[in-house]
């Protein structure tokens, strides 16, 4: 049993703070600096690069970070996981997403349910469903195949798997594999329904109904709202509709959907994406051969964040150098910064994984900790950020670490070479020529135009954001938030913070106010 | 002429550190509570309504505020401004954004040419030749009309227009006023343009050239791509494009554009929505009418901006709150948070408005100031953060302020009663509940379903998003982040930050470099 102890309790902690700080734009500059770059890279999964020659470390730094995952047992507490510790001590359940990607350790009984059979179960169950609507097998009240997906769901639900489609979108079109457009409804505000609904023919769409428990208010009024857009179309919304939700659940079983696939008390929301909440959405979209594909992705990150020693490991070593950046240099975010136009929601996606996981000030036993623990996480694809934002990250008076993800290929191969470059090239040079200027500056005489530098970042380099790549990509976050949250010993799993609103809103509804929130449910209009 | 200071250099600065603190949750709770939310309120345009009741602030922290405006001289700042003083003392060059709405101070002439004349006249120019679009007048080359206008552009010519067609096209089509949809390509990552141009015929697409200078590279690359769809289609570029660009570039007077609008060098292109960059695809999409009134709203909050005492003024007060938690209280980011589908990418515009106006370690002079300068910006539309990242703005170890925008109707005016209330509702009681949650939280025996509270808000609320409140709900914005700018003593009209890696991604794009960016342009394959 590895032992669960507060971050600043820990040896190797209080040796790294005592670490000489590293000055990154005199470690880059000059013949050094290639050196450098060359060697602060470690292999990632899918033929992936995690290069961290940007951040503000050197071997004696790495050497401290190293002990200090020794000595917080890290790939221990993995293993402890992916053999079936009860990790999740609020809710006191297993955590078991990487099962739906492989058998990491032993084989995982709950009720006597081989767990990772189960989650097999239901890829299988699904690609069947998909494979007989790409067929035409399963059809509208007309015989007409269906042409659109919609997923209800907000959150975990919404979030991740909408990320993961725009991501593999243009990759599928490009490669003769995309099947079904997706669309997603998620917010309460009608008008987000509605114009979906607006957007969609909806006598060719098949809507999912995402729902753990089947009580999830957002999502029960729009699938209302679905309802009642179908039967006025004097379509039988049992026709159209099936569900992602717990075996036990009022939805599963029930004839008012064409079928139901299961998920479990095990996968939290913002982990589910590789579970059947991913998997339907993404294998009717693609077809199920792609969700295998990024199934595998994932499950060959998860089996490198195994390693114990994290100068091998790129989820490990990315958590350490988060954590140093965090509570030994004091930099309270982090932006996400993807060269990619496929993954323009995936910092959505890593907002809500990283910040609901880690944002506690409480520790896995319910004591308050005496540290900072998960960072705000924000971003916005380049070189769109470039003209936005980044002038704060270069010039503001906060030093934001940065994460940056390159492809060296485009999705659509579609091109133009304008003064002799490619707009790839162009790309791929720009997230070059940003590392560099955060971390080196430049000395100008006129101090408006002055780059201190210093600002560190690190690089996820692959060949193309593909099924497998994506998966990869997907685990390697998942991963480095799990092992931050064993350093700050946090449980990651659960999500109490969103729950005094619920409440609260639901006085609101059932006019039981008083006080400031009458005044304010008053102004509203409610 | 005012005088302008460093922050740290006001007498009323120093006062206002010295101020006890506010205990949020005290204060809003119980029958004061309601008092309070009753009373910090003040009216803003359009009928809108800014309420700083869950603000750290009582009556002591706003008289001292109070004194800050008024020994910052913001009032007297924001006149110079608006009668044409050299403001954006980096590029010695006025700054006109609120003159694209109306005529606020002195006739504002250069080189002999009254600037709001031109402005209204581009307006005009550009709204006739929307109507003429829309009457079937200006045709494609089968002399059919033109159905799609796509805007090429990044930055402040892509985040702001796009965040505000997104906020009016549910709203446009429900009021039957929606005339052509709008896409837009920013990325030069050349799957965003090939993306937008498989989603259109461009047949019926018309395209808006967006660069000032008529040289941004980003842009000019994707103007390419798109010449090249146009001419593999058989068409001719020159009959279904225009430039919006400053009078003196390559695109003006080019046979290439069917037309050209103008824009200057007085407005920068995160202030640019209410200028031709803005008015050429929102007239094109809604018609001249709607951005009219767009501009209405816009020109009634600069109207209210210019009264000096803050508490009737909202964007004043907001900037001076604001400033309070960030250097007094501390606080490294603010959270944007529209409970509304339709401001989906305000968040967005926001984060590079301000971000990029204010994230400055200079003053106007040019020399470094000791305190910290713009937060980080972020956010998405409630409901859909509740379930992502809230858990760490309820429970987190750090406190970020959080700015609410919140609707009494939807836009489309299409809802469902569930549970005994609509989904307008809902959203409404789930903004309310949320403002009282994070400011008041609530005890737990179990420390991990413990709220501490103190985490401030304020809230706008309107009537509806329509083109008024959003031009008034932008200028509130532009204004705050101007006072802000204002009070840090910054030039919040430049952006000198974002050149070096222009520079850098030049040299590799023409292979002149060495050390570590010639081995990450190895690793990127360029």
């Amino acid at each position: 049993m590895a032992d669960w102890k507060n971050l600043d309790t820990l040896e190797s902690y209080k040796e790294l703070e005592k670490v000489e700080k590293v000055d990154i734009a005199k470690e880059l500059s000059g013949a050094n600096g290639a050196e450098r770059v060359k060697k602060y890279s470690v292999k990632g999964a899918a033929g992936m690069t995690f290069n961290y020659a940007a951040k503000a470390v050197d071997d004696k730094v790495l050497a401290a970070l190293k002990k200090l995952a020794e000595e917080a047992e890290l790939a221990d507490k993995y293993a402890e996981l992916y053999n079936g510790a009860v990790i999740n001590t609020g809710e006191k359940r297993l955590v078991l997403h990487q099962l739906t990607r492989g058998q990491l350790g032993k084989k995982i009984e709950v009720d006597g349910e081989d767990k990772r059979a189960f989650y097999v179960e239901q890829q299988n169950r699904i690609a069947e469903f998909a494979n007989k609507v790409h067929a035409g097998e399963i059809v509208n009240e007309k015989g007409e195949k269906f042409t659109t997906v919609v997923q209800i769901g907000i959150g975990g639900s919404d979030l991740g798997p909408r990320a993961m489609y725009l991501a593999l979108e243009n990759w599928a079109k490009k490669s003769k594999l995309f099947k079904m457009e997706a669309k997603f409804i998620s917010n309460v505000d009608p008008d987000d329904a509605s114009q979906v609904l607006n957007s969609v023919d909806v006598s060719r769409s098949i809507f999912i109904l995402v729902s753990k428990s089947g009580t999830t208010l957002e999502t029960l009024t729009n699938e209302s709202f679905v309802k009642d857009a179908l039967k006025n179309a004097g379509l039988d919304p049992a026709k159209h509709m099936i569900a992602v939700t717990s075996a036990t659940s009022p939805l599963a079983g029930n004839p008012d959907y064409l079928d139901a696939f299961f998920m479990d008390d095990y996968i939290g929301g913002r982990y589910s994406s590789t579970s059947a909440v991913g998997g339907a959405v993404l294998s009717l979209a693609f077809g199920p051969e792609v969700f295998a594909d990024f199934l595998l992705g994932a499950a060959e990150e998860d089996k490198l964040s195994t390693e114990a020693d994290p100068m091998k490991n790129p989820a490990m070593l990315d958590a350490l150098i988060g954590v140093y950046e965090r509570n030994v240099l004091g930099f309270p975010s982090t932006a996400i910064l993807p060269y990619s136009q496929g993954l323009s929601r995936f910092p959505a996606h890593l907002q809500q994984l990283d910040m609901e996981s880690n944002g506690k000030s409480v520790n896995r036993f319910g004591e308050a900790v005496d540290y900072v623990t998960g960072p705000v996480i924000f971003g916005e694809p380049g070189t769109n950020g470039q003209h936005s934002f980044y002038q704060l990250l270069h010039q503001g008076t906060d030093i934001i670490p940065l994460q940056f993800i390159g492809f060296k290929n485009s999705q659509l191969a579609n091109d133009v070479v304008i003064q002799g470059s490619t707009s790839q090239q162009k790309l791929c040079a720009n997230v070059a020529a940003q590392i560099v200027a955060f971390a080196c500056g430049k000395k100008d005489e006129n101090p408006n135009k002055n780059f201190k530098g210093g600002r560190p970042s690190s690089i996820i380099i692959g060949e193309e954001l593909n099924p497998k790549t994506l998966g990869a990509l997907l685990a390697h976050f998942e991963n480095k938030v799990m092992f931050q949250g064993f350093l700050w010993n946090l449980n990651s799993f659960d999500q109490e913070g969103v729950q005094l609103g619920k409440t609260l809103a639901k006085k609101v509804l059932a006019r039981e106010t008083d006080g400031a929130l009458s005044v304010y449910s008053d102004l509203l209009n409610i």
